[in-house]
């Protein structure tokens, strides 16, 4: 079908690791490529089951979580469109190192890991592409465990929603949470009770206004003000492309 | 001098990176290497300064770290003997992402970036290594995020006593905690005082002995009963390389 060729192709050159891809690569991996498309909660894969292929988002969003030995999930991290997962399994043995749901509805194309792994072995540019990407997914991770030592719950809350927000503009703002608030909560590692208490003191602080999945402010400053003084980035955020969307 | 480049030469080898790298290559690192040795607490670079070296530890321990803009200190990781640091400037803009300073007495081989960085661009096989490194540390990072939302206090810190030990060693254990109490709580994301409590509370749960630096306990059964149930990698430790000593 030329219509999901060209729609995977796309894709391939807005991720961050292929765009650099020669056109010969990027064949061969458009050829070996299948475009999935799996309803919220369907189980992608799981912790520690053989890795054969990896995944780039096209639409939606994607929970990256593990389960300890007392059955409690942690979740790793939620990802969307350009993001790409389980592609670590090549440097951990071959399995992936944590499991992958849809938290919602999601359009994933996936690749063969082998052959991402023999192209990278020869191709430098891929390899040091790869390496870049890697080095900032590390970067966005360190800057998270910094927040759980500094911030305090309200705090993540508020550096969480500034993140959605288009932080340049300027005067009255409007947000919409990406998924499911109980979601946030479990991404930021609170409990719910805990969530809606944060939540609670925030709006108090800083006067945003929240309803449903939609947040207000009539400007970002007394979110930052609160949020930002916590973190060593300052705002705006240093590490833009952390930003979710 | 012979035995410095000798002992340069043995640090590299040592180290997961370089330990793959031509002789030509080698040689062209050790020509341009510097070994330096800091006393406890000697700042060896600040966050966003702009980074000309990076380091590999011959032996000691440096704090890695970032500060706020209300001036609290996150420790991001304390780090030991062939580890790397100062090398992720590379994908930062040229900057170091956070400020390093030595934690003990610190020796240090430096290395000039922009050799690593030329290198990297045409040797796929040294972009290799460093990308298996850095997704190892992504994968060290993720495992801690994970314990912070899911480990109490007093799992945490038996976690990080059973990451000193010789996991596979039946029968008694004697540990020695290799940096300072305070350090141990910092790193941990602990104030003096949460650790203390969670320390009372871990001597109490599993009947290990603290004296001053030093723990010790019948058997690591009841620790790692203890810990490792709120992890999702169970025991013995399947992150083997994340061992600290």
């Amino acid at each position: 079908m030329q219509n999901e060729r060209q729609s995977i192709e796309i894709s391939l050159k807005n991720s961050a690791v292929f765009s650099i891809g020669e056109k010969a690569f990027l064949d061969k991996l458009i050829d070996q490529s299948q475009i999935h498309i799996f309803p919220k909660g369907h189980v992608i894969f799981t912790h520690e089951e053989q890795a054969k292929r990896f995944f780039i988002i096209k639409s939606g969003w994607v929970k990256l979580y593990r389960e300890t030995l007392d059955g409690t999930q942690a979740i790793i991290d939620i990802i969307n469109a350009g993001q790409m997962f389980g592609e670590a399994a090549m440097f951990s043995g071959g399995v992936y190192n944590c499991s992958a749901e849809a938290a919602e509805e999601a359009m994933l194309v996936s690749l063969p890991l082998a052959l991402l792994k023999s192209e990278i072995e020869t191709n430098g540019k891929l390899a040091l592409a790869l390496l870049q990407s890697t080095a900032q997914k590390r970067e966005e991770q360190s800057r998270e465990i910094e927040h759980q030592f500094l911030q305090n719950a309200s705090q993540r809350i508020g550096c969480f929603i500034l993140r959605l927000a288009n932080q340049n503009k300027p005067g009255g703002i409007v947000i919409h949470l990406p998924y499911d608030k109980m979601l946030v909560a479990a991404r930021l590692g609170m409990q719910p009770e805990t969530f809606s208490r944060a939540l609670a003191k925030l709006r108090e602080e800083t006067g945003i206004r929240v309803k449903g999945a939609t947040v207000e402010m009539d400007s970002l400053e007394q979110l930052s003000n609160y949020a930002c003084s916590a973190c060593s980035s300052g705002f705006p955020c240093k590490d833009k492309a952390t930003v979710v969307c």
